[in-house]
């Protein structure tokens, strides 16, 4: 939908798992952050390079990386040689117009979704691959540029409000999904003051412009059905994996954010279905309005007519013609046309075609 | 579809479970009241506040407890730690525009449904959630504010019409249910004599006004069926339930309703399929009576102009002009441009042109 | 959707499986008549009243007992206690706008259909709840009013065609199912004829009454679709039905049976779409006739546009005009006149404009 | 669809099995022929009557028996009570408008299918239905009139290409399958070539008859829809048959028959989107002329009236004019006339509303 | 789609299974050429024809055989024989209107997909079929004509990248779907471009020739959709296959494709939502268009009228006329024209209908 579309095409002829960034480069540098925790502490660390990470060794259980920026492949390359990822994993990381979905891999799942955000005017919603690799005890996550989403978290993290260090990595790729859906309600009510809005303008004042942003809101609906259909259908997968890696307590949770994505695309249904009830109110409205002006406009014409036809008869150059030589004659013929008019006026205005 | 729209918005960034209310505040001080009953016998009781429940031990075997007003997160959080409910039951609770489900937690049965009632002028849907809480001898509902909707279901266990009592909490459970499903028939049955009210005005006088009320009417469909769709799917979901909450018996009942809902969305697809019908029929009578009243005006244009060239042609100045010097000349000029103009209306006439 | 519909909103807080007649009292006084029969002979007996039946003992081994007219609950409660039938099941027979359905209740089935028949003008479908209860040896039926619809079935009982005796209480309820289907055979082929009918009349003389016309079928097939939809599920639901009460030789005819409602189902869908496109038909031929009046209308005006010109220009008061003085001058214009009308009316008439 | 529709009414009341024949009567008398093979040898029987075929004894292994003309009831109960045939089947082989199906009866096979062939014109499409009876060493199959479909079949046996004598009786049964929907093929090769034909019709010239031809086609789709779609769900139920009847080396062939239908279900939905398309195309081609026609017209209109006026204004009586008493004057005043026309004309053109 | 449909009505009247090249001949001669590896080496064969490779007999595991020109029948019949080919697969080969699919024969899987590419003009959609049988330890593949589609696949065996000679027959499988499905992204993609492109144009100047360029795009949709639908079930298909044919990793690898024809059908999807409403705004902007020019003549027209009123008044024929004989009379006359002109624009143009 966004104008700038990912140019899959630049990999036709590559064998499968090539590893070529497809989309903009949308950071400058590569950022690898790391914390790993576990009930006992917390340690934060940060890497300039892919090299300086090599001989990290974790002390904590869980461990969580985030990579933001994905235009080195090098970069994934040695990540994912470190966990021991598919080359599909990493192809998919790299090409970041995946659609939403889940993969089972044995001993990691791999997730991908969509971080929905609204630009400035709101006529457009970017669109960003959000990758998440879910292994025993450790999370990787891959975002095309640092957008500070998941920073509450972290810091949920740092302060281990309700225990959450205990919980592990299954309740960290949760609590991602979780953010990520949330900001989807958000988009969602956005979209629903939209149309409020627009709705009230419908009634006031149909103009050409409205037909523009209706078509523009469907867009945006097309865009949010498209980035939450399959999350559902990755979430719904995801509950009834037969995985080890998700244990009973965050299939709970899992199952909210499912209940959240129904509950997304009902709210997105109920939006089109609004959408195409004022489409069709505009168009009538539109057609209406015009050809109450032509009938107003053809009713003008029409009064003009007899009186332009009592000029003309008197116009005529017959020798003996009533009224011609009588000194009232000329007055009594502008009363007749206007009278007449007057006449019609009110036949019309009593048909309400003066509009 | 109510114009004032839930702010989920305002969590964004609070960890998953996190009791903030979400909604209106629709009522000034929560009322908790408690009804405890068994065959024996029923004790009734009404708390000031949540700290004069707190010693509060039931003597009869089943415990229904209501509270309306849910702006109070202190007293759902103690409510929840005494019944030891997931603190996701307890948001879903506060947050009043959950869609309406079913979840299962082990001992406990968490379900979700909507109160819907039409305002005075019946052109919006008010919609309050109802959130019920099924455990072993125990149920808890919650409500947006006092509506008197179970009173009836209280004086039946006053009265133990039918042995009500015995039965146990989960026929209060589905008694509950039973009574939304049978307000939402009445709602079915308002929408159905306006649809069929606006009908009778289709054929008698379409206005511009009509087609408002029609897409007002497409929006509370739209909205019922919200409602009544999750609805259904969370009663089918009862009914398989695994669940040692709900007895043969009940589901009996259960059955019941999910019948009644399958109505309910048999019905509102055939109000929906009238609706777009009309939408159509009156699109076509609008565009089709403006057309006629152009078309009247354009014969009224057509019949002045033989007069007028009549009127013309003896305007001009030839020296050499029959009956000009006729002294019945000009009666004979205005009998013509009569004659002509009455001869082409009785064409139009016959074709049915002056509509 | 007829217009009488059934007002479910008196019963508002009732408790469930309270008995109170919803719908239309469509007869004076209860009729209810029982036929056993075995292969050994057939009884028919009459009861002026549920008590005169209260010592009744069959002596042959199948019993169906018939019911018609519905608005005294106290037959219906006799009855219920005497075979021991579900509250709920009493409550659905009284409630006559149930959807078509089945319900297993262990040691019987409760079976809703409903009986369409057309008025006499054919613009409305009257519709009536039969319910039959199964039983091991039992048939219930319960009719809204005397009809005479299973007069024939009755018949073949008392003659013994076919051996129908030795069938038993399954094949009774088959039988009258298939009634049912029979008729809804016979409402759909005048169905088909009335829109071959229109599809004439669209092509010949498309006139506003056919728009009301066609969202009258319309409406027909909605309630069609409504009665017969549901009624494809029970039957299906019926042969899939774990019950002892269905022997595998009625399955076969139960099957016969679905196949029959399948078949109706895709006539309805074909008839709906063959009144879509004949809505897009009729409304295209409107419009297009609306506006090939007015272009018929507006080529007469211009037909007349040079010979005004040329009288004005006649007119015009000029001192040295051309003609003027020629004694053919007035001719020579009217020839003029009528010569250039001639020119565009040959031209409009080849570009097709006169229509 | 065909307008003389089967009348399926006449059999209101009869019992279920009545054997009555609803359809036209195709053909003068029932022609019975039958073949007996096997990989041995064949021999070809032909019998006048169904009494001289009552002593028939077969010496070959598989049978099949072709009947055509189905309205003499006697034949189909002879033949039913021979092969042990159920009621329902017979009654279904006599009432012509079944759908098509498969049904599984213990030993044998009943498979209902029709044979669509299009009338001269093409605007028709004329439906037969084909009965087939599968036994263990047995195939029966009933025609309403002789169409030499099945002849190719017949020749193969007699010539024994491929030892196709020894393949059984399934194998027979499978080949009349995939000539009907080699028939199939056909007609939807028809439809298509006559979609293409109409598509250039639509660039060329749009015309009211177009519409006509748009829902004709409309009506062929859906009458092929109604055969297919059934057709394929009974060659679904074939291959997941439990019966001993198909040998796995049939079912490849089955196969085979189900990917054709499924094609041909593909082609249809194009073939009805395609035509969808062309009815918007249609719609607001003729719409648009007709409004461009009417613009072209008032473009007329408008070029006479600065004329008209500068005729008007030169008729006035002032006695001090301008331009009266020179001897140009009325020449001026006509290029003055021309001019203006011509100015507006060339305003007009370049607005592009001269169309 | 494609005007040169393939003519499968040719086949009428054959028995299944007959070996008729249905379909273009697109290339002159039959090109086979041959491919065997295995980790330890590769040798590429080119067989002059049929009889060229009678003798052959590989010296590596896995064999890759493709054909590419089907209407020699023999070359066909050959390696039917040779590889033990059911009759039907060599019917499907040589039938190239197939949709795709996959059967699956006990010891081999034969496998049908589409390969799309566009004209220049890209207008069309060209579609070519291409046949994978896939045995345990070979492959065969049938082009309708060579098109380089697989030499990168070549390229890759030759040098051994990934040591992709290790992978067996069911990669080469795989690797040639993988490569289909990328030309679909392209295809895909010059789609939207052109849907992005038609959308600046609609909203610039919306032309006639619009209108049928959308139409085109939506043919090009329903071609694509006809050719990715089914190979999204096909590889579905796949992927549950019982066959040990293809091996877990294989498995991992068509799950990708899966995936991506998944993603294709939501673009498509999308693509269709846009067309469908760029037509509703097209349709609405030129029937606006012509409206405001038709209101644009008429205000014109009715600019007029007072002007030719006045002259018309003036021209009247009294004795006794004020102005007449005034010297500035006509130049008052002319002023009063030209100012109610000039306020009546005034008033139109406030009302917004100079448009």
């Amino acid at each position: 939908m966004a104008r700038t579309r990912t140019k899959r095409s630049r990999k036709l002829g590559l064998p499968p798992g090539s590893l070529v960034h497809l989309g903009e480069r949308k950071t400058a540098t590569p950022g690898i952050s790391l914390i790993e925790f576990d009930a006992g502490g917390l340690i934060e660390h940060r890497f300039e390079s892919i090299e300086a990470s090599r001989n990290f060794q974790p002390r904590h259980k869980t461990v969580w990386l985030n990579v933001h920026g994905l235009h080195d492949p090098e970069v994934l390359a040695e990540i994912g040689s470190r966990f021991g990822l598919h080359p599909l994993v990493l192809e998919d990381v790299l090409n970041t117009d995946q659609r939403p979905k889940v993969e089972e891999y044995g001993d990691y799942l791999y997730l991908v979704a969509r971080m929905l955000t609204m630009n400035a005017e709101g006529s457009e919603v970017l669109s960003e691959q959000v990758s998440i690799v879910l292994g025993a005890n450790f999370v990787l996550s891959f975002q095309e540029r640092p957008t500070g989403t998941f920073d509450a978290l972290r810091e949920r993290l740092r302060q281990d409000k309700r225990h959450i260090r205990a919980e592990g990595a299954d309740y960290i790729a949760y609590a991602m999904l979780d953010v990520m859906v949330d900001h989807y309600f958000a988009l969602m009510e956005n979209l629903g003051e939209r149309i409020d809005a627009m709705e009230d303008m419908l009634l006031d004042r149909p103009s050409r412009e409205l037909l523009h942003r209706l078509h523009e809101l469907k867009r945006v609906t097309l865009h949010l059905r498209r980035a939450i259909w399959p999350l559902r259908e990755a979430v719904h997968q995801l509950q009834h994996a037969s995985s080890e890696l998700l244990r009973p307590a965050t299939q709970i949770y899992l199952r909210d954010v499912y209940d959240h994505t129904v509950h997304l695309l009902e709210s997105l249904d109920t939006h089109r279905d609004l959408l195409a009830g004022m489409l069709d109110i505009y168009l009538s409205s539109v057609s209406n309005r015009l050809n109450q002006e032509l009938r107003a406009l053809t009713v003008i014409t029409t009064l003009f007519l007899p009186a332009g036809l009592i000029a003309g008869t008197f116009g005529m150059n017959f020798h003996n013609m009533p009224l011609l030589d009588d000194a009232q004659g000329f007055f009594i013929a502008l009363a007749l046309m206007v009278g007449v008019a007057l006449a019609m006026a009110a036949l019309f205005w009593r048909r309400n075609w003066l509009g």
